[in-house]
């Protein structure tokens, strides 16, 4: 039995645990045994309270048997991101110094979906501090790829994109900053919303006004991750810029939604990165498949001018305001990577900052008027297939060199500044079976119709009820 | 005729002109003519244009006689403050450089307020790139006082200020990030409402994530305030943080509204800035009145640590932005005060930057929990009383030193980093018939409210009556 509840999705489980056709305790042992068998290998999940689930899932069970008002998540076991506070229970944000921290507080979005129901079972492998697209870090080791072991689960929510491709979580918690959300669901054929800012409230972090990182979630399907946004999202006193937010409730859609509808294909946005061909070869067919519906497709892409540079600039001074004093102090704290961006952040003077910010401020503005001629805007959600679990990161895409771990995420981190809504969604697979993303970006605040169109685009390549082969073997 | 046009309010000369009992045509030259006798002692309106006036205020009752819709500020003559860019009309931000300079479009809110019907007539007067709030400038030299020809109308919409306290408009549009709609209001015995960020939106600035300045509407009263508001407030999608704003309608309120309302007292900002005993003298009573109302008035004030040290860095980050290349090769192009606060600008790392992003994070979120406990916070709208007309800025406060021409703006700057709506309202008189101003601040998001309590403070007070005498004589 238990083999027929996980891969279930989200919302079909949350039915049948609503109406007492299974029990969270069942559901629950269904993917603590997932967890058991396959987790050793893929590594995703780092931090395990079987015990903790096992009470909370008793105390659900008992709750639904009294006939009391269920929350949406009811039931639904989940691991948390370990860059996301969890009261009580271990959170390393992938830095030896927080091996054994244990915060006493929940984050925002933390204790809004533990109030919807959910049942809290561990955490979820990141890079260090989350800094990168591939997870690894000193003190779990590496994240494997379900489709392939021998490769990067993407990052930094890869722990949470492996979990759920390994059927180990029916929802997951993520974060993005440069692509956090988007490749790891690229990497591991699941879907990931980066919403538009101000969504999910920005309350953890401590500087409201810092633009680019966005807290979102991840699913199996579009219908299952708006499943979990409908109860991530809304407005907090604690962040001034999500007072529009509202809870969006999740709405099937159809492959004719896509009918009229006006798309802009930026297969290389714009000529600005290299893309790989096996990428390439899975998302072409899909912008014709649109085209082939209906949809008004047109090589195009938002204005990204200064984007790159805004970027990083606003990151490194984030991490100087974070970090820079403890690198000084202790110059072997960080990773070489973190701590040359952090050092790039000291170098930083206020008029940088204050341009990169005029930067992005030009970069809205363009975007607002390019989704008066648009709807949606379709991209690679990754320049790369998913590359070797032991490389730290790729150094060519197609002839091109890299010079560092930021050049290959060039791709979702260039719609960052841009402060739109931005999903991937399982789009094709390569001749030897790895995933492939199809990046979705919509007009700022339309997040609930982003994740409709994900949705039908879903009945369209039919990729997401691909399932790992290795995983479906073990 | 005339006499009797002036000095009405805004609402019930908007609702004589939409019933057409008086003409746009009538209401205009009720105005040119006031502005004829009293402008040239006060310096209020820098530029005029009559001509368009009249011909706008034709076509306006041609409009009305034709029985179209009329727009809520259908006829009412307005001057725009001369840092707004108006299309056609010189707009010289108070700068030499600027004596000539015409725009070729409208500033978003003047758009709105045109749109909505409104009479464009001239210009009103700013200090120097309206930094500081004492309105005088290369250009035009200083605007004088209403009410004491002898001493400061205020800044930096002190045009704006003296004009509707002299009867040469209904309604003004002003802008704020230390005052600059609080203490001209405060010196005039008018209202002017700093909005919350985002509910009027900054589409003018080059830099959305600036939190400090905002436009925002004055009026003689409350009420007239909250209709111009109704037409400035609303989303756009050149300001992401706008996404929120709605238009409010303007509604009257009564005293009653004070019964049970939790009011915190805070005279001198928790003894955080030296008072004039004449302001105090006139707020004291003030606050005894809410008392006796009803309200639960207590001495207590928001945490304002670390808002000073906030407003000064992101102030003076933002000036070396806009102005740091041409300061550098044009020594003498500012005025001693704004070039002191440009290099003190170029002189801030990328971390100074970020340091005051988060003091303002805390202190937006340490007042979202402050307006659990309270529904309004009283205040001195300015720390002194208008001084004369001829000093660059006051240098004592009963016996306290003032460094520079920032310090004696204290008691409205302090509040702007805790991205609340705040107002100036008529509080009383000194002996000697000077005005003096109440800042009442809300919670965010709460403008319409904070209208309503002061317009129900106004029957209390019933200083927005008191017209200058000078310009009731004259």
């Amino acid at each position: 039995m238990t083999n027929d509840l996980i891969y279930r999705g989200a919302v079909e489980l949350a039915a049948l645990l609503r109406s007492r056709e299974v029990s969270a305790t069942e559901v629950l042992e269904a993917h603590l045994e997932q967890i058991d068998k396959l987790n050793p290998l893929i590594n995703a999940v780092v931090t395990l309270d079987e015990e903790g689930a096992r009470k909370s899932a008793a105390e659900a069970d008992r709750k639904a048997a009294r006939g009391e008002q269920l929350g949406p998540l009811h039931g639904l076991p989940i691991s948390f991101k370990d860059t996301a506070d969890t009261a009580g229970m271990r959170t390393t944000y992938g830095h030896p110094q927080f091996r054994d921290h244990v915060p006493a507080s929940n984050d925002l979005h933390v204790q809004r979906i533990l109030d919807a129901g959910a049942i809290r079972v561990g955490k979820t492998n990141v890079p260090e501090f989350a800094a990168g697209s591939h997870t690894f870090n000193r003190v779990f080791g590496a994240t494997r790829n379900p489709y392939d072991p021998g490769k990067s689960a993407g990052g930094s929510s890869g722990g949470a994109a492996a979990a759920l491709a390994a059927g180990f979580q029916p929802i997951a918690d993520g974060s993005d900053m440069g692509g956090s959300l988007r490749n790891p669901a690229s990497f591991c054929n699941v879907v990931g919303l980066r919403p538009t800012p101000g969504m999910v409230p920005n309350t953890d972090g401590s500087n409201v006004f810092f633009p680019l990182a966005v807290s979102g979630p991840m699913g199996r399907t579009a219908e299952d991750t708006a499943l979990l946004f409908s109860v991530m999202a809304g407005a907090s006193p604690e962040d001034p810029h999500s007072a529009f937010a509202q809870n969006t409730a999740h709405v099937p859609s159809e492959p004719g939604d896509f009918a009229g509808l006006r798309v802009a294909f930026a297969p290389t946005l714009g000529g600005r990165v290299p893309v790989s061909r096996e990428v390439l070869d899975a998302i072409e067919p899909q912008a014709a498949a649109l085209s082939a519906l209906g949809a008004r497709v047109e090589l195009d892409c938002p204005d990204l001018e200064g984007s790159d540079k805004a970027f990083r600039v606003l990151r490194a001074a984030a991490f100087d305001a974070m970090w820079g004093d403890q690198l000084a102090a202790e110059p072997d704290a960080f990773n070489h990577f973190l701590a040359g961006n952090i050092r790039e952040g000291g170098l930083l003077s206020g008029r940088d900052v204050i341009r990169a910010e005029e930067a992005m401020t030009r970069l809205i503005r363009k975007a607002a008027e390019f989704f008066e001629r648009y709807d949606l805007v379709i991209a690679p959600a990754s320049q790369v297939v998913p590359f070797d679990v032991d490389l730290e990161y790729p150094t060519e895409i197609e002839g091109h060199h890299l010079d560092n771990y930021l050049d290959w995420m060039r791709a979702p981190y260039l719609f960052t500044p841009l402060g739109l809504p931005a999903l991937s969604v399982p789009a094709g697979f390569t001749p030897s079976g790895l995933p492939v993303g199809l990046q979705m970006v919509g007009a700022r605040g339309t997040d609930a119709r982003l994740l409709r169109l994900a949705s039908a685009f879903e009945k369209i390549s039919s990729c997401s009820a691909v399932r790992p082969q290795g995983a479906a073997v073990l």
